[in-house]
């Protein structure tokens, strides 16, 4: 019986632990059955559990019953076995185990648990779909590279919290029932059965109390926290997701940013055993999108946007000239050595770009002495295009990519075909981790559609001092205190020195066109906090999902999540969300809206 | 400017920190004005930050234009000081202060954002009601104590990761927005967007999701995560709280309890620097019900509750004799020493236990020699008198109450009369820490509204094996192989081995009342677990709230949770729950219902 066996028999090494070290010793194992083979009257299982695999044997002769028994096992059976460590066999070492040197002889043995056969065998990948994955989430994650996913999470984890208790920070705990303040993407809302027709929401971050927390005088705060958004999930998005989170009172940007280096430092020596390159370099804003079009740029490659509109000008062709002339972007990228790249590529290219709003996407294939191969040299005359292979440094077998149109709409195209364009020559190495600062941000940015300035971060953030009198003339013009942190491409932490001054932040609603009373009933418990000598304070959240991902070499950050949901944020596992009884929502005082 | 200040003056010293060690130094200090006292010619800010309070001087002669912008100074100002570190003038040291020896003479200051007059005064606790330090938790929350709670349980926190890291343990984040399984307290419910009509359930805990991890294989779990019960808040209940969540593979009840023990008391250690007494005393659940009338016994005191039926069965009282004789309790705790009850006490109690089910209590004052005083005495022979004098230990002196009825009923009232007694005569000491376990709970207990079965713990918990076969036709005999860990008086944890076999589990769903339909329904994905190698299990949650506040010296868990909610569930700082728009709710799919 397994409460007896497992009363009288600890066990005593995992199956990732024995070596020649262990030989004649006795031990008990415990775990899955990977494998079995039965060779004449040898029976061989390959012992799995959490930190490896180990060959155990059962022979007539040694294991007496237990060897007839053996028969029965099947893959994934659960089950212990007590035997002795022996060296194996002359030439049957396995070089690819850490145990390949030894087996362990069984005399007893016990299976805990039989097994169905899995829905697919652990080693097989291919063909085996997401969802499938998903609903036997407990089969996926007994493989290695899942578990193994799992710890460096934890280790992750530990790595963040242990530096910054060494910091002097405060895990604090906020409230998950919160109250709804829409800003940026929908809350998801829980009805209240106590107040009925009330509603609380789950946060989207902990930045209201966070900011509390510095006007508490806590000083440094931190939390790895769950945050919620329910956005219609585009690309690697949850609806539930991780921040490590945190605010420190009496500090400027410098402060933060050295701070955070020293936290992700740690995070990244945790998980990948490696040393992270710091200084941190930094790119302003402005920077980011003038070279690389997109404000979380890769910059483990060039293929850098070059202004070209000052040549184009006055060149014949009319697109790029009036363009220029309106005071739009011309630009280009330098495709270097890609000369392989076929009519048929070109075409993929040009619609790919499409997707990202650009209306064509003029080439040209440099050839020996610089010869333009292109639909549009026609329109260059010789000086414009010897000054243009000058300006993006064009040599035999460079493609050029010219992208010509309003400043915000070439930056995002180009910056995209750069993306795609390393993707396609794997110009990126996913085992370099290149880390810049984005800093300089806009503060505010134009929403066309509600038309009126909306927060490029949130509403708290503080406008750098020297712009703070362009707040009411000129709000475009006033950068913010803001930060991001980039990796590899993708944003993995942003953040900023908070307004805590109540007048500042007054102004900040105005500006937003935030008027008074709305901005007392959304936020005037933090306006009001904000009048009793709150500190001056900053802080910053490490998308923690991502950040793993990255580290773990994982292209989605579902491989990092134990139990993620869907794109269509549903887990199929549990059948989350579903029906729920009539008397749950009578007692909540909602009804389902018959239309749905 | 603020701005400037900090970018060129960074704070070098708490202000808990500087003695007379740092004599002659130039210190940067940054916090907030406790008291401002005006002396003449000086001023004195007492200026505190989270780590406690320095005396800081403004001078004519030192301070310059500091001197008289310091008038300007109140109460809860935020602000920056620079100035030098000088030994406090011969007779004005302050012994009750850390940096009581010296003080700082300023030579330049900012004011980082002044303060309104606080709706309280830090240092007043008295005439301050809970809603407004709830509503002004960010004030309430400058007072050094309640910055003590909240560092006490970040320690606590720490102690408990580190401990299980060093176990082997993995933690892993389960979600937050998952599928309702309602049993036992209601879910909180959150209407999904994308499947309008659908709901997800906030966690009650992460129980079915850590069974899954050990499924997965992942052999030890920990979480210190937030769990949901929208229940009506009795006592000290709120309606998010914190379990320190775990769960092992391949153990037994032994293994559990041992690994708590040692997790708890590297807790204790680290909250109070305590040393916990190990190993903790076990009772089980039926010597608990016995001796204390409760399942969660404070053992501090004694007051045990002793049976009397076997003497009180043929005495002339007819109230305890048909009781004795119907097979009813009938049991006595000896107020030791409580002669100084009055009358009006007497009545007192008797209403206070007639809350917990007792149609009266019978009490007897012990004179000289051992003779009755009571209102039942004449019902008693002499013979009668001396053997429930024996039994109960009897002295002058003495006050002795009664219960008759059935069993459970006695137990409680009286179980509860022992908690009134030693408080009112304060038998305990908050500062002792008295742990013990309570195992072999029942598995079942009979739910008379329902007219069935329920589950006393959850529906996963194992059966004692050697009870396994009474499971279908005596239920209400079967032990579970549950423990809880009680601390006080209080439960602080509890877990059990959970069912790992299908077909067992079917037995326990089965005497449970739960249909096939209805278990697939709501734990198919659980029982289809089982089915793959599901591993023996177990494990435990500390109920982390309670167990801290315990820790602090604190009598509610609203004391050391940074933000708690009201007994209504509702939050006075941000007025969560609260009203949405009706844009959200029809982007939901649902609508409140017209009657609430």
């Amino acid at each position: 019986m397994a409460e007896q066996f497992i009363a009288d028999l600890k066990r005593t090494h995992s199956c990732g632990q024995l070596g020649l070290g262990e030989e004649g010793r006795e031990v008990v194992l415990m775990g899955w059955c990977q494998r079995r083979r039965d060779h004449g009257g040898l029976i061989f299982v390959d012992l799995r559990d959490r930190e490896g695999l180990t060959q155990v044997v059962f022979n007539p002769e040694d294991s007496g019953g237990a060897h007839s028994e053996a028969h029965g096992i099947r893959a994934e059976y659960c089950l212990a076995v007590r035997g002795q460590v022996r060296r194996r066999p002359e030439g049957q070492d396995n070089p690819k185990l850490a145990t390949g040197q030894i087996e362990v002889v069984v005399s007893q043995f016990e299976i805990f648990n039989p097994s169905l056969t899995p829905p697919f065998m652990l080693e097989e990948w291919i063909n085996v779909g997401e969802t499938v994955r998903l609903k036997y989430r407990y089969l996926d994650l007994r493989r290695p590279e899942m578990f193994s996913n799992l710890k460096l999470r934890h280790n992750a984890a530990q790595a963040a919290r242990g530096y910054l208790n060494g910091q002097g920070f405060l895990e604090v705990e906020t409230p998950f029932l919160t109250r709804s303040t829409p800003e940026g993407a929908r809350d998801y809302l829980v009805p209240s059965r106590v107040q009925p027709g009330n509603f609380y929401a789950l946060p989207q971050s902990p930045q209201l109390f966070k900011q509390l927390l510095m006007v508490s005088g806590v000083e440094r705060y931190y939390q790895i926290v769950r945050c919620f958004r329910d956005e219609d999930l585009r690309a690697d998005r949850q609806p539930e997701f991780t921040q490590v989170d945190l605010e420190m009172s009496f500090v400027d940007e410098e402060d933060v940013m050295a701070l955070t280096e020293g936290l992700v430092a740690s995070i990244v020596k945790a998980a990948t055993g490696k040393e992270m390159r710091r200084p941190v370099p930094r790119l302003t804003y402005d920077e980011a999108m003038e070279r690389f079009g997109l404000d979380a740029p890769d910059v483990r490659f060039g293929l850098e946007l070059i202004d070209v509109a000052p040549i184009v000008a006055d060149a014949d062709f009319k697109v790029f000239r009036q363009v220029a002339e309106k005071g739009g972007a011309v630009k280009a990228v330098n495709g270097k050595g890609m000369a392989s790249l076929s009519r048929k590529d070109l075409d993929d290219l040009t619609a790919y770009v499409a997707n990202y709003g650009a209306k064509g996407l003029a080439w040209v294939k440099v050839k020996a002495g610089g010869e333009w191969q292109s639909p549009i040299a026609k329109f260059f005359s010789q000086g414009h295009m010897e000054r243009i292979n000058q300006a993006v440094n064009a040599e035999e077998g460079d493609v050029l990519f010219f992208g010509a149109d309003q400043p915000g709409v070439v930056a995002e195209y180009l910056g995209r075909l750069r993306l795609e364009l390393a993707r396609r020559f794997q110009l990126t190495d996913p085992a370099e981790l290149s880390f810049c600062w984005v800093t300089h941000f806009p503060l505010l940015e134009w929403d066309p559609e509600a038309k009126r300035w909306a927060a490029k971060h949130h509403p708290f953030t503080a406008p750098r001092p020297e712009d703070l009198d362009k707040l009411a003339g000129d709000p475009g013009a006033v950068k913010a205190r803001a930060y991001d942190l980039v990796l590899n491409g993708s944003e993995v932490g942003g953040g900023s020195i908070r307004i805590h001054r109540p007048d500042v932040q007054e102004l900040a609603f105005k500006a937003l066109n935030i008027g008074q009373e709305e901005a007392a009933e959304k936020f005037g418990f933090l306006l009001e906090a904000l009048t009793f000598g709150a500190p001056p304070h900053g802080g910053l959240a490490l998308g923690f999902d991502r950040l793993v991902a990255i580290l773990a070499g994982e292209p989605s950050i579902r491989e990092v999540i134990a139990f993620p949901k869907t794109q269509k944020a549903a887990c199929p596992l549990t059948a989350a969300p579903g029906r729920v009884d009539q008397t749950q929502l009578l007692e909540l005082g909602i009804r389902v809206d018959k239309k749905s």
